[in-house]
Parts: structure tokens; sequence; C-alpha cells
């Protein structure tokens, strides 16, 4: 039996770790479809989901798209480009509009903070956040949380390392609010001025030194760095940010002998993480790009299907949804 | 028994109110397939429908894409972005070439006056016209008719008002020749240089005069008006505009006490219409978006499937199709 | 029973005239798929198609997407608008994580020649070049060859001329490496610049003059001539190209009396080819058309269904599959 608390899933802060448990566990039941001959199970057919992607993407979008067609929903794409989105039309007046279309789910990623959020409070329908600005981007930190498990096993006790632009960094947030649900223990690190010591009140350690950062690690988590800061006060030039912050085989040496090595993509390569690294046995890139399409099919099932069981926490409109009882249990 | 008569959609002048009211019953019993928990119905499995939009458009777009899917068409999407539509090549050829992949419908939006038109010319599958240039909008129409007829139950004889740029408003010149047809009594109103006299000739009342065009009004649909007219000889400014003709709720207590406000969006508040009008209860313009999908999904169903009843007027090419008994009466 | 040795279209050099003519059967199969009134089989249901288009295409992109759906595939598309390839990722990074994701196959048309071949030799996943650069475009030259074979019943000593930019196009090449396998004897034409002598190598004759070129010609193929190499050294200007090279009705009585003219699109009437010669009897461009949607649901079929039987040649990475006794024979 699971009660369902809420419909949105607009980021991590807050969420317990039972849903949390909830959506990985799902997301496992969901990789089995992917790699079935026939990858296509009937689960959300004549389901609309809406992919409103109001700031570049590739792989999440493709990733959205790749899980609502295995789930046999239909996926819309909306993006800026090509669209009247710019008509000078308020978001508020935008979400109307599509819900009026009748979806039950809407993806959006867009460049400002609690831009799901808005959604969310304005209209009837679950909200996915997909990033928004540098707020959350929590099917990313779920995919990643999946993937830690699935080589840690448990991720309660697990010191992992989180490196980059931790300011302005969505995928940072997210994992730091999900890690430290889970028990693991945070460290984050990057130059001064891309991590602020707030990030110390949200219980994770400090570390400006990779070396130290890295000391026993055993998860390390590669952010992307925005080519666009550089000079911007943040760092000087990317060669300056690379010297001190990329992951070497030499830094890695400092971790746990069984360390895995994390990283959102796309990768900059020599820049975040050496080539001999990114290409190594501790790399699992490429099983977070695969769990991504699972884990997304988790979220849509979980939010879409009345009964399927759905997700508590704080960072969601207060919607209070009937206890359910399942007969077959979970999906 | 239905006769058909032609197989495009490029335009409401000279389409019957036999046909007209036609679309809009098919449309009333698809409204209840996006109402169902499976928003799917199989009746086009298996044709392809072509959205060639030359013109961005979100809205339309993505409207005639979620009915093609609800009725489980193919449906694919054509732009002028990241296309060789460029090229180069006439649009003639691009039609052609369109054709030779056996589509079942093109749905196209082109900036050309007519452009719909050239397409039904030459090539041999059923046309339909989603804005061509200050030309045609007929499904946006349409949708505003069925919006009207389920809020005023009889078109005959209502007082639309129809407030904004006319001259360059497909969505107006549709809406007027439907109204005209079911009987309705049409005033348009707007600043001079936006309401050429030669809309007298068509059947129209002529008003300057916002308050004086509202009195009495059982409809309001007030038009969007273009930024980019803006101090090119149409008016001065936004502001100039909006003073004079931007619908508050003040000048709505002129209009019948059960009045409707009608707006095909993007609307820009504060120019067009008022916060507290768009927002308020006899704003019906999330009702005309949700019967923008059922409206698609009606015309594509009657022009698509043979029997279905198709659309008999003059603004279309004279194609003669057998008349035919369908058992089962209308869709 | 078919033995299948490759599982990647990228090219026609080296590629058997056995799997050429199993191809061409194949399509000639699928044809009547598009000709029905449901115009869709159940057979890739379940799959994953990824269009990566990164470089701009309307007709193949569009013939790709619905060769895909009639067959019943999920279809992606990709282009590098509005996504992130650009943001420093590395090709084969994204090719990587677009595997991750476990498509059936993946389209690629890329401004470099050699990145089909490239992501072959990187990632699991059958790999269709729908263009790369100057290199190949197999599935244009395929869809020829299937349009010329329906028209002259046989390939061999057949004598085919191609007229144009040779030197810069794709689609010549890979309609040279076919012709020849098939047995067709091939001239090229076209200015001195755009035809170097390196192409007689590969067994063709080269003419400059087009009159002597299409002297007895049983099929003309004139390439599309790039606007955008006007004044850079190849010629002039279009005026200059066309009065030497657009095939007009006067030179094409130079030609056998049942010769056919091909183009593959889109075409710059006046330029290459005379309007009374594109719109004239002997031209095939819709034909082409047509059969490209039908040889790509062939060149899908076989590359993903294992034991359909698949493509021997050279021009493909060394995968060898286990032979097949297929119960049906060939699709």
């Amino acid at each position: 039996m699971q009660t369902v608390a809420r419909r949105h899933l607009l980021g991590l802060d807050g969420v317990s770790d039972e849903d949390i448990l909830l959506l990985l566990d799902s997301a496992g039941s969901m990789k089995e479809v992917s790699a079935r001959d026939v990858k296509k199970v009937p689960t959300l057919r004549g389901k609309t989901i809406i992919n409103l992607f109001l700031e570049d993407s590739t792989r999440t979008r493709l990733s959205f798209e790749i899980a609502a067609k295995r789930l046999s929903a239909d996926s819309i794409n909306l993006s800026s480009r090509g669209s009247s989105l710019s008509k000078g039309e308020t978001l508020a007046d935008t979400a109307r509009n599509l819900a009026a279309m009748a979806p039950d789910a809407i993806v959006i990623r867009h460049a400002s903070p609690g831009a799901a959020r808005l959604l969310a409070d304005i209209i009837d329908c679950p909200i996915i956040n997909a990033g928004d600005g540098a707020h959350e981007h929590p099917t990313q930190a779920l995919l990643d949380l999946l993937t830690i498990r699935e080589h840690k096993h448990e991720i309660d006790g697990l010191n992992v390392v989180i490196v980059g632009d931790i300011l302005h960094s969505r995928v940072a947030r997210s994992n730091i609010f999900g890690l430290l649900t889970l028990g693991a223990k945070v460290r984050v690190c990057g130059p001064p001025t891309l991590l602020p010591a707030e990030f110390a009140e949200l219980g994770c350690e400090l570390h400006y030194d990779l070396a130290s950062a890295v000391k026993g690690a055993d998860v390390v988590m590669m952010l992307r760095i925005q080519r666009e800061r550089q000079g911007h006060n943040y760092f000087p030039t990317l060669d300056e940010y690379a010297h001190f912050f990329c992951l070497t085989e030499e830094i890695l040496a400092e971790a746990a002998s069984d360390v895995i090595i994390l990283h959102p993509g796309p990768m900059n390569r020599g820049i975040e993480v050496a080539s001999e690294v990114a290409d190594g046995p501790y790399s699992v890139m490429m099983n977070q790009v695969a769990n991504g399409v699972a884990m997304r099919m988790a979220v849509l099932y979980q939010l879409i299907v009345p009964g399927a069981g759905g997700i508590r926490g704080s960072e969601v409109t207060d919607r209070q949804v009937e206890p359910v009882v399942a007969s077959g249990g979970r999906a």
C-alpha cells in the first residue's frame, strides 16, 4: 500500500527518503523494458505529455521523449525556437493554454529558478521540473542516485564529492538534497568564487582543494563548467580552472580504490575530467545516461498513473490526494 | 445522410451553414475523447499528417499535433527552421515533394495569403489552412464558433463585436464569414487605420469607438495586436492603442449582462484586454483552447475519412466527391 | 536463405550487387504499404530510431521519419538547433550518449565526411548514413537505383549521365558506386572546376560538354548546384553555369527517346533543369520521392530486424553476424 501525497516533481528539497527510494525501485523495473527486444509497454497509452523546453537541451529532452514513447504515451515537444512563446505572453498564460489542451503531464525546462513551481501553482496537471535555472534538476539527481546505488548497493554512509561550479549548478543542488536525505556524507569542492560558504548550512563539507576533497571518496561527481563564465570574475581561464580542478588519474589515486566517477554531460574533456579518467573503468557516465531513460519512465509513471504511488515532500504544491490501496502494489 | 462536396478546408468564405454545423457537431463528439482517461481513438491509425508550418506558431501547431495523436494518426512536423525549405525551391515544388510521400492531409501555415489554395490546386491530398497571411484561419474561427455556441446555444441573431487590427487579421476574416453565415450580426471595431471601409461590404457594422461597439453585445472577440505595427502609421504607440481599445471592466458594463469574451491568444495583457477582464467570469479563452483540439480532430476526421461527411463551399477547389450514405450517420 | 554480414549502411562503396538488389527488392514490397488505406505495419514496433541531423535537411529527415512511423517504430529527431550538441562535446561522446539510450538504429546526417563511420566504429547500434559531407548518401543512391530499375527493368548496360557539381556531391559518389556495381555505364559531366580527373579512376567517362554527355543516354541525373559556390572559383555566376549545363528540351533531344530524368531535389528551376523538362513526361522526380520512403523502410527493416538479411560490403565495420536461415525468406 502506498499513500500518494502530491503530484509534481519540482525538486528533491524536502522529498522524503521513502519517496526517493520508491522512485529508485520503480526505475529499476523500468530498466528491464529498455533491455527488451520490443522496448514498449502500454502503461501510458492515450496519455499526452508536453515537453516544454524553453532552454536548449539535448539529452534531457531526448531522454524524456524516449521514456514517454517506451511507455506508449504521446510526447509533444515545444521549444522556444520556432514558437510564439516569445510573443509577449506571460509564462503563466502559456501554462494555462497548455493545460487547456488536457495534457497528463508537463515537463518543463526553463532558465528561471521557480518556473516549474509557478506552473504547479496555477495549473491542474502534474509538473516535472527538467531544470529551472540554478535551482533544481531532480530527475538528474535521481538518475545519479540510481547509478550510485547500483554500484554501491547502499547510499547511506557513502562519501560523495561534488566538484566544480557548485554555485550555479542545479545538478549539484538536487544531488545534495537527495544524497543527504539518503544518508550520504557530501563534500563540495570548487574555487571559492563558485562555492559560497552557504553550502555548509545545507550540511555539506566545503573543500577548495581537489586532492583533499577526493581523499577516501566513494563517489566523485564532476560538474560541467560553463565556458561562458570564463573571464567573468569566477575564474580567469579554462586552463587555469583545469589546472586546479580537472580530475586526473593522479588525483583519483587519493580516492577509495573502488571509486566511481559521474558527470551529467556534456563533458569538456581535459577541463573537468582528463580523458583517461573519463574512459577509465571507474567512469559510470554511460550508466547514468541509460538510467536517465529508466528514471524518467519511473517519474512519468508515478506521477501520471493514479494509485501508482506518488512523491511526498515540501518542494511541491500541497495538493492532497486520497490514499490508495493498489491491488497489485507498486509498478 | 451527408453528401461530401470537397476535401479541403481553405477558409470559411463560401462554406455553407450546413457544413459549418456538421463540423461543430463533430467537434462536440470529439471533445469527449480528450475527457477520457485514455485520450485516444484508433480512427486515423495508419494515416500520415504533415504539419507544414512555414511561419512561427505554438498553439496552433501544438493543437493540430495533439488532435492528430488523439486520433492515432502519425503527425510529422516541418518548419522553416532547420529545413531546406529556404534552399530556393518553390512552394509548389515543396508541395509536390510532400505529396509524393503519400500523406493523408497537409496542414499548412504560411505568411502569404493563398498559400493553402496553391497547394490544393496542385496536389491531390486534403489541405487544411492553419493561417495564410492576412487571408483566413478557418479552424480558429470554427473553434470560436464552437465556443460561442456552447455558451449561447444559438449563434443566429447574436450581436458579436470583433475588436482590434481588423485589417491584418485572418482570425477576424474567417470569423466574419462564419458568423454571418450562421446568422449573427457582426460589428467590427478598431482605429480607422486598421479598419478600412471595405469591411462594410462584407456585411459588418463598422465602429471606431469601443464603448459604442460593445453596447448590448453578446460576444466580444478581442484580436491580438502585433507589437511590430507600433509606430508604422497604424497607431503611434501601444499605450495610445490601449487607451482607446483595451477592453476594461468599465467598457464591458455596456455589453449584455451575460457577455462572453474571446481572444485567440497569445494575449498582451493590459493592451488588448485588462487583466481583470481576462481573468474574469465572462472570459472563455481557456474553453477556446480546449475546443481547438476538438475542432482540429473534427476537421482532420471529416477531411480524411471517406464518407465521414465533408465540407462544402466556394473557398475550396472543385473536386467533386460521390455522395455518401454513411450507415451510422455523422461521426 | 540470406547471410548477414554487417549491420550498417555507411555508403555504397564496396557493397555487393547482391546486397543492393536485396534492398531494392525489399523496397519494392515496402512500397505496397504506403499505397494502403492504413499505411502502417507493426514490423518495428517498440524499436527506437534516432534521427541525428546535424546538418539542415527537409526531405531526407522527413522521408526517414515517415518510413519509421509506417513501420511502427518510435522515431526521435535531434538537430543541431535548439540542442546542446554545440556545447563543446565531441561527436564521439554524443554518439556514446545516444547509444546508452538503447536505440535500435541511428540515422546520421553530418557536414563531415566519415561522421557515420566514426559512429559505427565506436558504438554498438546500426548506423545509417543520411549524408556525410561530400562523401556518400547511400539511401539517396538506392532510391535512385530503385527508380531507374522500375522504369528500365534492368540497370546492367544502361547509359547513365550524372551532371553538375560532381566534386562536392555525395549523391554522385554513392550513385557512381551503385550504378557501376550493377553494371551501368556512367558518364559524369560538369565544368572542369567541379569535375576532377580522378573520377575517371572510379570507372566513369568524363564529359565537359553537356550535349556530348547526354548523347544516347538512357538516364540523366541532374545534381543540385549550391548557390553559395557562385563566384568562388568554381563558376562565375549561376547564369553562366545554367548557360552551359542547364538541361533543356533541345539538349535532351540528343538522349535516347525513352530517357528518364532524375534530380535529388530541391531543384533550382532554370539553373539545373529547364521548367519544361522538370515538368515533362520523362521526369521521374516524384517517383524518386515516393521511392525514398519505401527505400528507407527497407533499409531500416534490413538493418534492425535480426535475420531479415543484411548488407555486405567493405564500407562498413567488420561486425560479423551469424548466418541466418530465414524461414520466410526475404521480407
